[in-house]
């Protein structure tokens, strides 16, 4: 028996860091002067905000003043998508698969005018390159396709596709929320023009994201008003959860170890699941994925009942994206990547951090081969 | 001699409060799961939002299903103005002393197409209802005027000039910010259709505000993606920060002797600095003022020396809002009720929050003086 609660929904949202709680709390009460007056107490929180800008831009290799802080993944997104400037072109190729940030942006361009393509993915949830090749064309503005997919943890091959863009005279952007400290990004290695990224996925503050904006990329704002974020971005800065953000890119460019803890417990979890559960499948690709995540099909299951089991069992999980899961509708991932019939309504996410232990996930195995059977007998 | 710092700049943002910070620390680092997850840390999370919600709601006496939470108010105030939806009318009204957030994005909906109508105020900041009946027209989608002021602190005739919009098939929006807590607002019986409130200016957090929307009223998004905040404003919900909005609510509308606390300091501080520094005039109307703000022209004295010279002295203060005064251009407010020449580069701005005490005013005052007449004399 386990005495306290499993939180294996490390995908959805985070724990804030307790070193970073600590760090950020005087920002509230103490030093909580407005950033953009003059006295000595906005020189102060300026200065943080300028580490922390640079905090991020260090762990994708971009420059400081390419990183404009944003309330969030989402708002990076719609940024993205509704402001690119690129010679009035009204096309835009994305993927099934992308986060409804992006999914539910398009739809609003789709109504205000502009074509949109929605690229298919192959059963792993990857994007062919040649898929791009035939959808692109010389009035494609931009391609945005995430870096690796929420739900079941795909990571595509940003690179190459982006390089299929701007050979087209299209931009590049790639939410990289879920991607952000499971894998290294380099943004001028790959070339993107735009990257959204969220503090609360990675052990930061909610309430706050940063848009990676090469410097070359044409976008107006979102959000108009005062001069703050270089007149790119308006609103008081969101100081506290700023520095999180920072601290929260810092300890990640400093322990990269982290991904390989993770990746063992996630591996030694996929391993015993697979060979303790029958007719079940992983989901996603087995290499190329996330190292946090760990999505499964269970034949003859359905996981919305599995998932308020594993509740009342102390453990955390969820069925597609946190954002969707009040829904009724199957998760759009796994009705693109086409499992079979008996597998579609079993989907279950299970995502790890550097706070999951061996302990925990014995435990989860366990339950979650319990309640498995125990749903198939009734 | 005071041993401390005194903040005076209060409209530009405040301290958390103490108790606010005690309830939401939690938010980080316990309750910190994703609200739009299924298990039960996300109903009780969904819970303290709705609870936040209700709090809002009840001070400004709007029904809970009617407030939204955004990033802060600049947001709030894109939302209302890129996003209303009146029959494809094309004409905007506004005025000249309006925040940047409506300056800048009425600047841009002209770039889109739109036209916008900048109203004239008088020499106190008003704005005459008279002068909307002159401007409106069938063809105004919606009418902008902000509650209060942000540098002098003038109560505009909301109840008055949304009527107005109405007869005229045009929709009333208006920036609360600075208003919200410093006098009593009352949606229903104003009329509004949307209200722009944040959390910062009355010792919540930075980083989240809200957008009263009138059920009536028509407004597309500004932000897609997940279903959150009834499917109107997408993004995981920044928890801590809404919670800390609520509880700044409840305390306002639990504590209304606070406004007397602050008026009294307020009218303290007014009367001893125009007794005691000649050539000094108050900004803004005597009366219809908001309770903390304190806003003088001094003539022959250059403005931002003397901000500088306060700072060296422990006293935070402002030329103008926070949100510009990084920038070298006169405030337009300043220049919107046309002080004369003599007096046009010595505007500065005290507000003050339930923390100040009459210690500080009186030190306040005296520095003021000295360095006043220092100036004056080199």
């Amino acid at each position: 028996m386990i005495n306290k609660r499993i939180y294996l929904d490390n995908a959805a949202t985070t724990k804030v860091d307790d070193d970073i709680l600590n760090e950020i709390t005087k920002y509230f009460n103490i030093e909580y002067a407005n950033p953009s007056s003059i006295y000595k107490e906005s020189r102060t929180v300026q200065n943080a905000i300028d580490k922390a800008r640079s905090s991020v831009a260090k762990l994708i290799n971009a420059n400081s003043d390419e990183i404009y802080f944003t309330s969030g993944g989402t708002e990076s997104d719609n940024w993205a998508i509704q402001c690119v400037k690129n010679k009035n072109k009204k096309h835009i190729i994305t993927s099934k698969i992308e986060h409804h940030a992006i999914l539910n942006t398009c739809k609003y361009m789709q109504e205000s005018g502009h074509n949109v393509t929605y690229l298919d993915v192959d059963k792993n949830g990857f994007i062919n390159p040649q898929t791009l090749e035939e959808n692109i064309t010389k009035n494609t503005s931009i391609v945005s396709i995430m870096t690796a997919n929420n739900e079941i943890g795909t990571i595509q091959p940003i690179k190459q596709l982006c390089e299929i863009a701007h050979k087209n005279g299209a931009y590049f952007h790639t939410d990289a929320v879920q991607a952000i400290g499971k894998l290294d990004i380099d943004v001028k290695d790959s070339n993107l023009d735009m990257m959204s990224i969220s503090g609360h996925k990675i052990h930061g503050l909610k309430g706050i994201g940063a848009l990676y904006i090469k410097k070359s990329t044409q976008l107006k704002n979102l959000i108009y008003g005062g001069s703050q974020e270089s007149t790119k971005r308006a609103g008081t800065e969101n100081v506290a959860a700023i520095v999180s953000l920072g601290l929260a890119c810092e300890k990640l460019t400093a322990n990269k170890d982290e991904q390989n803890y993770i990746r063992n417990l996630r591996d030694y979890f996929v391993n015993q699941v697979l060979s303790k559960i029958d007719d079940c499948i992983l989901t996603g690709d087995k290499d190329k994925r996330l190292v946090n995540n760990a999505s499964f099909c269970f034949a003859n299951i359905d996981s919305k009942i599995l998932i308020i089991l594993l509740d009342k069992a102390c453990i955390c999980a969820s069925v597609g994206s946190a954002c969707t899961s009040g829904s009724i509708e199957n998760s759009h991932v796994i009705k693109a990547i086409g499992v079979d019939d008996k597998y579609i309504n079993g989907n279950i996410r299970f995502t790890f951090s550097k706070y999951n232990t061996k302990e925990e996930i014995d435990y989860t195995v366990s339950k979650l081969a319990e309640i498995v059977k125990k749903l198939r007998n009734n």
